[in-house]
């Protein structure tokens, strides 16, 4: 079986993350943070570690405060959620965001008078044009922009910093969703002047599920979104003020917490980076004479990693991920892969969305030569 | 070591747990639901199979859907914020509630103009007064009904039955909050007039962090909190209209459904509640000369079960906490216990909130021995 799903989550992980789970589950998965007892207090370490594990891979130093969430999608939740909107305030996103931001947003625009406003894209290259969001910019002042680092469906690699740049001379408060960048290339909050940026643990960094989270760079006004027990400040029916433990109510997760830290320390951020842009681009060198086969790629090459996007004349896509499936034993994604905005640029529909193809630090060129093997002989 | 934080967490689980969690993680840990290949199909079948034994211990047919969330805490604001309020609706709580219900309806009255109001309770038997609150029901109708199953506080029983019967007769909606109870005391929402049951995972059925839910038994009008991702219908920014779809955005934590899964296989409720039963009969009648240490005992002892505060005479409840794990290895859970409005009638304000023993199907009369022992010793 060969595993090309990479883009919805990562698998498998390295060895020493499902070691250190199970280690945790059977050692001291109690309550972290909430209890004085020893035990709790080593899981409440192992908390503290992790966290300074994710500032250590982001560049940030002890003032960025890390919350750990459920997952990125609860992390988004809790950030669009949190802010506060003010009547006609412009919300930039790229076409390429995921539903975790695009629904979330659309559930803000609903409440409040905002405007959401989507980045110029070129039809030709897929790529954020930068000229005209700069025009967009002097037009419609941008008061927050949320950007994803690498698309879901693509593999672009998205020019935030620029886009994030422009957007600071007027002020905005810059969101990144990191969820297929962060673990395969450099995340720098504090150089692409962003503020907030959430995680994903089981994708890029080759953790677990239920873990995931944001690192608030700068101090931005963020209300809690969802409620509960903090184990402090009992008694109050307000979420606590601190900035971390007010977004962290509920028993921590520590076992997938655990299975972050393992992944965290074996992190290797270059190594998968440049794994990875050898991997698809020896993939899309071995299609790119295949006239059945369409890929979606970024215009420039050098903006494209893991994941590449096609169709195959004459069929659904949802039919080329059965066959791949039952005849080759070839795992893939297929469909609209959760992004409503970036079909209507990629003109996939007639074929029911896209084959995507997500690649991992463990995938090797066999396993992409088998797959060219079996696009070729569809 | 004898860990008795059990109302915290479960601590250990069963061996099965563990085992089918490692497996899981090693073998199939895939996106299930999303992706059509067979991998993750098995992972979709996984947990429709869960989802049918939780099912099944709560005495439901298929027509209950089965909500799965990271948490109950998530669970319950999934809930509470989902429902809609007309101008001036009673919600009615008893005063044992957790935060993850107190902070999150009081989130709702600073938005809506709702009243939230605290069922009367007896300030002796620190039971919900039955008459009382027939009184309470009749001047203000009730709208809503949310009430702990079993408190975390004392383990106190609450008579939920006659009070759901007696909210339908005004038509109110009933929801339960069974974090302290699904798994060691018979739960039937049918029986009991429920309408939606919120479930931990991690509590008494013995399974691990990252997964509860919520269980819709009537069709109740709730929209969805929070946004993302679904795996289907991507093209659409509203969440799916299905009635389980629309709850359950992002990757499904497949392995930490796989370690309820087996829980669940191996859950024996009655066992559980003899069990819990008889030790904390045993805790009770050993303690109950002890002329240093105050008991919050539910006035019925038949309602009663599994957990017990105390305060001990001349100490803050934090240091006997920090005693007994420094000195005997034992570990307890102090202070207010996420319950924000329950003190007020315990009055253990005095001793910054109690001693709470959680026991477990894993614990023994020795273990109970010991820690009175200690308690004898301070």
């Amino acid at each position: 079986m060969i595993y090309l799903d990479n883009a919805a989550t990562t698998f498998p992980k390295p060895e020493a993350v499902y070691e250190k789970m199970d280690e945790v589950n059977r050692k001291y998965a109690v309550n972290a943070g909430r209890g004085s007892y020893k035990l709790a207090q080593e899981a409440s370490s192992l908390i503290s570690e992790t966290k300074s594990l994710i500032r250590k891979h982001m560049h940030l130093d002890i003032d960025a405060s890390v919350v750990f969430s459920p997952s990125i999608t609860i992390a988004l939740n809790q950030i669009i959620n949190g802010l506060s909107y003010r009547e006609g305030a412009n919300i930039y996103i790229s076409p390429y965001e995921h539903n975790a931001v695009a629904r979330t947003l659309h559930g803000i625009e609903q409440r409040c008078k905002v405007n959401i406003r989507l980045l110029p894209t070129d039809p030709d290259s897929y790529e954020i044009d930068i000229e005209k969001t700069r025009y967009e910019f002097v037009k419609n002042k941008p008061d927050y922009i949320i950007l994803n680092h690498v698309s879901n469906v693509t593999g672009y690699i998205l020019p935030i910093r620029d886009i994030f740049k422009e957007g600071k001379k007027y002020g905005s408060i810059n969101v990144l969703d990191s969820a297929q960048s962060f673990g395969l290339i450099d995340v720098n909050p504090v150089m692409d002047e962003v503020d907030i940026v959430a995680f994903a643990g089981h994708k890029c960094l080759y953790g677990p599920f239920g873990i995931g989270g944001f690192v608030c760079v700068n101090s931005i006004g963020l209300s809690s979104f969802i409620m509960g027990g903090t184990g402090s400040d009992s008694l109050n029916l307000d979420m606590p003020s601190d900035s971390v433990t007010k977004f962290e109510p509920a028993s921590p997760n520590i076992v997938a917490i655990a299975g972050l830290n393992a992944a965290l320390k074996v992190l290797d951020i270059e190594g998968n980076r440049v794994h990875e842009k050898e991997l698809s681009d020896y993939l899309v060198n071995r299609l790119s004479n295949n006239k059945k086969v369409k890929m979606y790629l970024p215009g420039n090459p050098d903006n494209h990693i893991g994941i590449v996007s096609l169709i195959v004349e004459g069929y659904d896509s949802n039919d080329v991920g059965t066959i791949l499936d039952e005849d080759f034993e070839i795992c893939v994604r297929t469909g609209y892969h959760c992004a409503p905005y970036i079909h209507a640029i990629l003109k996939d529909e007639k074929h029911k969305g896209t084959v995507r193809i997500g690649l991992s630090r463990f995938n090797t060129k066999e396993d992409v030569d088998k797959l060219v093997d079996a696009l070729i002989e569809l």
